[in-house]
């Protein structure tokens, strides 16, 4: 826990209800520079305005949020906060093989939120959305209660060929980029969304169906695959959920499966793909590291099996509630 | 207060925790009916996806929430809440003379919430959605602290011509569809966003500026008219507002410009249309009553100058911090 990353602060001069809603809109503009559109197309009306074009192909939506307390504490500093809740958002959209475009974000801040943290917030956003060309134009802020700051983000992006979940078939082999577990350590805020590997699988026809590692592999590979068996061989385990078992007495593969908020893509792919042939297409393109993790071996009910008896306790992964 | 309109219960098994998280979703999916489209168009990947047609014009999108104990308390029934959502969004995208298309959901929730009170909540949502042709096609949701309810709401929508504000010129008259002032009796959640209306204007090229009175036209007027003096003749102040007068003391008149959450329509009209022919093309098509409240004077600064000696004081409309 670091006090300088704690989002509160007794000094009123320095708090979101001093500066007020006004003066706090115009700094939100500044603080996201080149990242919000003037005009129309940016902050200040009713709605953002976007200019359609004549493109054919698929919007995408996805809206996610992050809260103190719950998605990150004073361990986090705001920079990251801010990239967390960007990141995460894009994460979506790579999952799909998008290019993420536009985004609106939703404060809920109490009067004593400190307006340096926000600002280290906002840059941390910011940061995050120059990287992968998003702007953000607009968005909403509102006063809660004592302790609570959340911000909501929606993100809208566009696909030629989006990606779904569950259109594996039997026979397909199940891959994953970078490394699984961990998260809690850095990663769930210090993560790089794979946005460039997901409109290169995308635009692959043997790829069949894609999602992002976010609530653990316990609960996204089920979602990956729908009602098949799947045998898998291996999994790329950090060296984080190592860590983390150590300490928790937990298996470094639980914390691979359990953790979530990996951030990493998971596909499958067509078996009449040569595997060997694609990881070496894949290293022409990307150094992440991309993992077989196994094959799709029935039709029915989703069900794991592991070639090593040992990793047999497969996890739910996160729910919320 | 109403106890049954407590979005909180103490009985475990009506709590959302118990439901717990994919039971939630799949009860959110069948609450919202048909407003939530099949497969990959709603509920259920990482993103919503969205078929683009050929379509030229503008995409809008907007964003805003509901907490408890902040835009609602124990007074409002949960459709209540629910409709206030959608239809504050929905007035969004009516300012700019759009056509509100799709949204997506994201909720902050106590262990606690009541799924009965959660239920009620989304069949209001949708039931708003129903009437102006909203889908709801996806969100999030996430564990929040106790007592927390809060939702945020991303709509997308789309207008050939959308109407900005800010854009008024001197001679242009201003009006103002219904009545102002007392939302907090009731109609800050029973108000019907002026959609039809807001396209109807959008239409007439005459029409220069528009903009919904949500934070009181005390804030709203400035931002439609921007730096020009304007002129008031006259206020279509609400039976709400009177009540609230007697209550509190002030005028009838401060509580029609400071309330807020009016969610009418303010608009400027060309100089070169005559009112009362503008009036009866409007009655020939819309029930809903419309004031010309004045005339836009001169350019400089915002200013206001009342007809009415009495009514000189001009308030700010409602700051959030």
């Amino acid at each position: 826990m670091n006090p300088q990353h704690h989002p509160f602060t007794s000094v009123a001069e320095r708090q979101v209800e001093t500066v007020g809603e006004s003066e706090l809109i115009s700094r939100f503009r500044s603080w996201l520079g080149d990242t919000c559109p003037d005009g129309a197309y940016g902050i200040g009306d009713d709605c953002a305005i976007q200019l359609l074009s004549r493109a054919e192909g698929y919007g995408l939506t996805t809206m996610d949020g992050v809260g103190y307390g719950i998605h990150f504490d004073d361990g986090v500093p705001p920079e990251g906060v801010g990239r967390k809740l960007m990141g995460r958002n894009i994460s979506d959209i790579a999952a799909m093989g998008g290019q993420p475009e536009r985004a609106v974000v939703s404060l809920w801040l109490a009067p004593d939120v400190s307006v340096a943290w926000l600002e280290s917030f906002y840059r941390g956003m910011a940061g995050m959305a120059r990287e992968f060309g998003v702007e953000i134009v607009g968005g909403d802020v509102a006063r809660a209660g004592r302790g609570v700051f959340i911000a909501d983000l929606c993100l809208q992006g566009f696909a030629e060929r989006p990606l779904q979940r569950a259109k594996s078939c039997v026979g397909d082999s199940i891959w994953v980029t970078g490394e699984l577990g961990g998260s809690l350590l850095a990663k769930h805020y210090q993560f790089t969304p794979r946005v460039w590997e997901g409109q290169w699988l995308a635009a692959q026809p043997d790829v069949h169906a894609m999602i992002d590692v976010s609530d653990g592999l316990g609960k996204d590979l089920p979602a990956l695959v729908g009602a098949h068996t799947v045998r898998i061989r291996t999994l790329p385990v950090s060296d984080a959920a190592g860590i983390c078992a150590a300490k928790s007495g937990r298996s470094s593969v639980h914390h691979a499966l359990n953790d979530g908020e990996d951030f990493e893509l998971a596909f499958t792919l067509s078996a009449s793909v040569e595997k060997e042939r694609f990881l070496q297409m894949w290293r022409d393109r990307f150094q992440t590291r991309l993992t077989c993790m196994g094959e799709v071996t029935s039709r029915g009910v989703f069900a794991v099996e592991f070639e090593d008896e040992e990793d047999q306790t497969w996890g739910k992964g996160y729910e919320h509630f």
